[in-house]
């Protein structure tokens, strides 16, 4: 008898769907088409010749420590890297504070897995970014979605959640954020950590795009206002540790994504928890990934190459912005994201872009639906709009094509234009 | 208020314990302790030149789809070559039945995650590897121990498993298994895949070390054996394509750990499933690791490392035996593997393996107490040793060292020695 797999598999997996941005990256890999679709870097500004060089240091001088199983919370001379790298954007933590996890996805996942019990709430912004979703849906998460605007998620929206139910943590995305664009202000970011403080309740700071602010000045991250926060309360002598909250940063955006090296910042209950998981499902990030990848940021290059992401990007955000602005018609309005890779678009009530999508794949041009990044419904009019990875040519013809698609669309309804 | 972080994890936690042979690898780095507690494999034969010249490769032709994200399914090339080399190994697949995985342990940790509900029941072997249970022991498996002798797991024991529960499949490592060493016999082979299909209960076949053999004659795969099947019954038309095993391997015993590169062959069903699910835990292996795979083990290289291995393992498995018949006291028993990395010993009942390592490590000699391999107790005068990771000498010495533990042991018991 063959067996039947569909019958087989676990119950959580009716809850596990393919990523539908991963599904338009496979549409649009080998194609004409131009996308905005992925979060993808722009691999012009990969450091080849870096990682070249920094490969043959870690097998010269690291040859074993590379190429061996590994420790499962990381090789250290990298935690003890992040802990200066990190410094310079006011996160205070000791290398015992710091997990090295396969790409920022793992994180979510391992926080997932020792945090959410079938049935638990989570406080999400809506819209949210999907990765983070994808990995809580197999643990049984419920999600709680509050509302954001220009100064990213609304605080006043999550004290209404806190009060009236019981969520296991707090999901915020407060730099730049995926898929909207938008930061959370200093002031909700004080709000917000008091809350947290005052609920008990633990707070996820998911924040890969930290470093690529294009302009505007640095904002502390919850982190490092927590932290702050306990400094103030202690006696002056331990150390001013965050308790409350879990930061996660990576390299995928500054150094490139190949790599899968991310990590996370916590309470050491918090990292010796996760470490344990974590042996169940890979025993430890790639040793060879992690070695290269600290010989590569290591000696100011991660800094250097970090300020000229800022510089390309930058041009990169400032073209479509100016072409979205000359191209859409009226009725469509955006976010000006300060960094990151994002922009969010709102189209008028009543089109929808999964629909819009169909028609502009025809017309060689891609984007994520936005409804995707709504784990209850809504956003069916949005999208999110990628500029980190097309060239400066293909986001002028990129938004020009959009721009005749969404227009078609608005005349096939007999809207305004 | 801070947050107490023991009263927030998931219940699922209780049952993720920090694996033992972790912490003894912990305690075993950077000492004098002569170690055969890891499955480590030979540093000094890492192919360190020519991943060099792979990663340089890898960067000059494959630059950006080294460093860029990549499809969750796996590095195309990869696949095709591996679909090449298992079928030196009689395993005939496409690169379409291939997921490439975050080592092995990912590829356990996904079938947990797409098979098994809380409660299920798996039928493992007694001794087992224990990788295996702490990544099920995550989504609530429960076991039904088999036990094995000589000849690998007593499939009789099988077949009474089968019909008195309803597992959710049958976990097997029929080559030098770890960590007794053994091999499954040919006639248990095809009465185990007979099973199997009777009963419509799948197979996970874990097959790290099948291509270490230092002696005798590759035995068939319990994949192959199940395709042969097929064939047979099949209109000749159709692939005869295995349906009820899941086949895994890595290249962490071949190539090197560090790069976390492993593989599962399994029917597309299957395969699209746990596509979706890596989806949530990792996006993808490193492409990174997976280009510099490729290009290190493509033209030939792999088969002739390989070789190489069994020449270096061949040596230290005879010598670790040599010296286990002249140090060893009578009374204690051990396998002879046909390759793979572990023997197992067996001492006098009586002796308590987990005491015997304290005083071990005392004399600076470690190994990996036996019962940790039990899930449902036992084997408390049961170790297993490991003679791929330390020289000869370092054998030598270590054996010589372990033999007096053991007869000091014996003699404090007043055990005839």
């Amino acid at each position: 008898m063959h067996i039947h797999w569909m019958d087989r598999f676990a119950d959580r997996t009716a809850r596990i769907q393919p990523s539908s941005i991963r599904e338009i990256l496979k549409l649009t890999q080998n194609s004409n088409i131009i996308s905005f679709a992925g979060g993808l870097p722009s691999p012009e500004y990969f450091p080849n010749q870096q990682i070249m060089r920094a490969t043959r240091r870690a097998l010269e001088e690291h040859g074993v420590e590379a190429l061996q199983y590994g420790v499962s919370d990381g090789f250290l001379p990298l935690r003890e890297m992040l802990v200066r790298h990190m410094l310079r954007y006011g996160i205070v933590c000791t290398p015992e504070n710091i997990l090295i996890t396969t790409g920022s996805q793992q994180a979510l996942d391992l926080i997932g897995r020792v945090l959410i019990n079938p049935g638990d709430s989570v406080i999400v912004e809506e819209p949210t970014y999907l990765g983070a979703l994808s990995a809580w849906n197999a643990y049984g998460a419920e999600y709680v979605t509050v509302p954001s605007d220009d100064e990213g998620m609304r605080v006043d929206a999550v004290e209404h959640a806190l009060r009236t139910t019981h969520p296991k943590f707090i999901y915020a995305l407060p730099n730049f954020q995926n898929p909207s664009g938008t930061t959370l202000s200093n002031k909700r970011r004080l709000e917000l950590v008091r809350l947290a403080d005052q609920y008990e309740v633990p707070i996820i700071e998911d924040d890969p795009y930290g470093q690529l602010r294009y302009e505007g000045d640095h904002i502390s991250s919850l982190f490092s206002i927590e932290a702050y926060n306990a400094c103030l309360e202690s006696d002056g002598v331990n150390f001013p540790m965050a308790r409350n909250v879990i930061y996660l940063s990576t390299f995928s955006k500054t150094l490139c994504p190949g790599l899968r090296v991310g990590w996370v910042v916590a309470h050491h209950d918090v990292i010796n928890q996760m470490v344990t998981a974590k042996q169940g499902t890979d025993l430890h990030t790639s040793t060879f990934a992690q070695v290269v990848a600290y010989e590569t940021a290591r000696g100011g290059f991660l800094d250097r190459h970090i300020r000229q992401l800022r510089r390309v990007y930058i041009e990169r955000r400032n073209k479509m912005l100016a072409a979205m602005e000359a191209y859409f018609p009226p009725g469509v309005v955006w976010t000006k994201p300060e960094g990151g890779l994002f922009i969010w678009v709102t189209l008028p009530h009543g089109l929808d872009s999964h629909e819009l999508l169909k028609k502009a794949i025809e017309d060689e041009v891609a984007f994520v639906p936005g409804s995707d990044f709504y784990p209850c419904g809504g956003g069916e009019n949005t999208m999110r709009l990628n500029f980190s990875n097309p060239t400066l040519d293909e986001i002028e013809v990129g938004v020009k094509r959009l721009a005749g698609v969404i227009e078609a669309a608005m005349q096939r309804r007999q809207m305004p234009a």
